[in-house]
């Protein structure tokens, strides 16, 4: 998607070896005219499916998966991080490692908003070590529904996330790939999308 | 605002004498349309302010601020309730402490994007005791900025979040204000759009 690529470009921040910054649009300030061209992109990349859910995760997540789901005209659900004392019953849970953040967190989505019917999208901010869309697969597995595919912003392309996906038999669409760092700039590979 | 105050009375489940979850088109499962609605309401009664910048806090505000910003064509930015290691200069910062998940979080906003021009409009999910709300007209106020009103989807009326905000000198605006639990149920106050 070269809007989105154009954007890294002019706006992110590339920070040490391989942390890309893009709190400027994305995952701090965001910016509703990008998250919308996103919808669609990625809309018209699933439209065939029957998607009948969008899921994403806390917090960063939440700004694209909600343009998909608008374009989709789906409900959108977040999987939570943190324990709630509202979320009582019916919890379907994975654990997923933080690389960024250095923390294993219990991922949770309550079991009545899915079920074995459901066709899933999954979209989410970034994909590097493929951790928070495994988890989010192994939920959605439980829930007997079906993953259709998984829409990524931003992949970190030379981490492993998206060969484990793919091993799994999830298809993976990623509108920006970065394929290394190089003197405090990025390549991109080719994009899916 | 009669479609929210009609989809909590269908959709919202009430536990114990004071919590009410609306995690079926609010807070985990998220409905597009009705979040359009809201941001439609909340544009109309703060147009005329000059708003630059609409600010919630992660991760069930993004939603509705997302679409208030759209309206008002300005950024939202998300505050963030959690450390994380790409988030290192230039940090504002409050402490609140959250009643519902009785931990005390340090809410942070990186400085770059308020300024002392800026005319913030705060939205969130749920106004209780007004810890949250208090914590980001903190971070706006060390920006310097200003803030031009805060948005509430629901008002627990009965606790005192929006006599402390208003007591601070902040208009507050509600578009559903729960004036008690009752017998399972609960009963509105008139809302103020």
């Amino acid at each position: 998607m070269k809007l989105l690529e154009d954007r890294i470009l002019k706006d992110g921040n590339i920070l040490g070896d391989n942390i890309l910054k893009v709190d400027s649009f994305l995952t701090h300030q965001v910016d509703f005219k990008l998250m919308t061209e996103i919808g669609k992109v990625f809309a018209k990349t699933f439209e065939s499916l029957g998607i009948t859910k969008v899921v994403t995760i806390e917090a960063s997540g939440i700004a694209p998966a909600l343009y998909v789901a608008q374009e989709l005209d789906v409900p959108m659900i977040f999987a939570k991080k943190h324990k709630n004392i509202t979320m009582t019953e019916g919890i379907l849970t994975a654990e997923v490692y933080s690389f960024t953040k250095q923390v294993t967190s219990t991922v949770s989505i309550a079991s009545k908003f899915l079920s074995q019917n459901d066709k899933v999208l999954i979209i989410d901010d970034f994909l590097a070590n493929g951790q928070a869309a495994k988890g989010l697969i192994d939920i959605i597995n439980q829930a007997g529904a079906s993953v259709e595919g998984v829409g990524i912003v931003i992949e970190k392309s030379f981490q492993d996330g998206r060969s484990l996906l793919e091993n799994s038999g999830v298809k993976v669409t990623s509108l920006a790939r970065i394929k290394n760092f190089e003197n405090g700039s990025l390549n991109f590979l080719e994009a899916d999308a």
